[in-house]
């Protein structure tokens, strides 16, 4: 946590909040915070900044906040990502959002086990808790947009194409004569599939949208280890 | 499992492999495998291709074993890590071996908590597991090297200095003026901070071994993350 995100909730007036559970026992047994230390904050969808300690006993921390910073840039990166396994799910939320992924769409493919669709880890909440992890870890503020489309066709149909709109849109392949470009300058959409990879018919599905198929050279990366080393690849 | 790592011990005859355990459990839960199929295989050390299940049964599979591919190349790259919480410890070991680093120190730094040296991670067999595990997920064959120094300045002043030589030596150091290079050719020795980063005197002292610091950027990653996004943005 390298930086704690402040909700609406937690103010009890203009400048004064007051944090208890995770975020008071982090700064408590990680930060060791005192009175009149100063920590860094942000304010959820905000600007970001510093605050001091006021106040802190075992049930509650009071700061006192100012917020003048913006956070740092999103970048110009759509993530289309067959649904991982739960194990990883959290991982890879909290990993794309520290790298500052723009949009994240958790989509089926035929290699996506059907299982997985009912992990809880796809709650709302806990989906919304990996971001904020995300947030905490990279010092930012703005939650990424993240989508669930449990049906392939219907979405790379309707709504990719719309999606894909100004971006160079590719579709993470092993074995495509193209390989992965760097140093993009422009927004661009990114499709990783599952563990095996896309099928052959999902690749032309993608490629209907404009994806084109491109390589990561000969080592198959986890989905985890492929988001950071793509992402960092292209921006 | 993208490989399935051979050791010379699972020979019984020039080209024939018996293997029980993980293995078996894995070509049978998750391959599927049935007599007559194939699966990607390769020899630890040596040259990768592809085996023909002969046998199978709930204990044992046999394998006929043909081998002639050399495994992708490693990149030129010496990592310096300074010693991740346990927690982590296995998930960097494997990515950073599915990335195709060469080399990995674990060293201590001022914020590397003591109680990390004491884990039962550091087990030269686990070591051992984790990177076997990275290499069966990239399909490569060739361990990286791993050592432990436990002591920082000793390693920095004795060791370091040869073992930059002929490298691009660059430390992880968020808030540097010189942003981290890109698409190096060259070979590349990297040091990454713990979590909170490296002293300035931590700094110095990698400086006097040819170190320069360098910035990734205002986002704080994981170590996870920064090691996959640093190799890709350097190779």
């Amino acid at each position: 946590m390298n930086l704690i995100l402040l909700f609406p909730e937690d103010f009890v007036s203009e400048r004064i909040a007051r944090l208890s559970g995770r975020r008071l026992d982090h700064m408590t047994s990680v930060h060791r915070a005192q009175v009149g230390d100063e920590v860094s904050v942000g304010l959820l969808g905000g600007p970001m900044g510093r605050a001091t300690v006021t106040h802190l006993d075992a049930e509650v921390v009071e700061l006192e906040v100012r917020c003048e910073q913006e956070p740092p840039p999103k970048l110009p990166l759509t993530l289309i990502l067959a649904l991982p396994r739960p194990k990883v799910l959290n991982r890879v939320i909290a990993a794309a959002t520290s790298l500052g992924v723009q949009r994240i769409y958790l989509v089926n493919a035929w290699r996506v086990e059907k299982s997985y669709w009912k992990s809880p880890r796809l709650a709302e909440e806990n989906l919304l808790q990996q971001r904020i992890l995300g947030l905490e870890q990279a010092k930012d503020t703005v939650l990424p947009e993240l989508h669930l489309k449990r049906l392939l066709r219907p979405f790379a149909e309707e709504e990719l194409p719309h999606l894909v709109e100004g971006s160079l849109a590719l579709a993470a392949h092993p074995g495509s004569p193209e390989p992965c470009p760097r140093a993009i300058g422009s927004p661009v959409t990114l499709a990783i599939g599952p563990e095996g990879g896309f099928l052959p018919a999902e690749i032309e599905l993608l490629g209907r949208s404009g994806f084109r198929p491109v390589d990561l050279g000969p080592r198959i990366l986890r989905v985890e280890t492929a988001v950071a080393a793509l992402t960092a690849r292209l921006f």
